[in-house]
């Protein structure tokens, strides 16, 4: 793997674990009220369409990530309608 | 462009866009309590890395999609900062 690429990874890792303080403060507080749902929802189904494409492409390391990524998010919009 | 690379673009898209209604909600409301503050500068971080990816590697769709999604991005966080 050249250097270069060595930063699209990380900056993708960086991108995809963001998500996981949202997770855990949403998660502890109970209280998800200042999240929009439709950011959620519409990033749900993005990740769900980048992922097909990354394995479409044969590129695992991105649908690995973007699936954690995917799990994540899910977790997320589960709390915002679950505590509103 | 193939049909499959229009599928990864498209995901983009709605990956990016899906930044706009938290944006424009937390612009209304003022109120970003429930929103992680390391998220979004996790986030920020992630998305600078990736668009100077984008550029080394001379993509410049990827690099405006993710410019934009810096822009949405930094106005969250400095709502999230101003509002707390």
């Amino acid at each position: 793997m050249e250097q270069i690429d060595i930063l699209g990874y990380f900056a993708g890792v960086l991108i995809v674990m963001s998500l996981l303080p949202q997770t855990v403060k949403s998660w502890r507080t109970k209280s998800t009220r200042d999240l929009s749902v439709w950011r959620y929802i519409i990033y749900v189904v993005g990740l769900i369409l980048w992922i097909v494409y990354a394995l479409l492409i044969d590129n695992g390391p991105v649908a690995i990530m973007n699936g954690i990524g995917l799990i994540l998010a899910t977790i997320i919009l589960y709390l915002k309608i679950k505590y509103k």
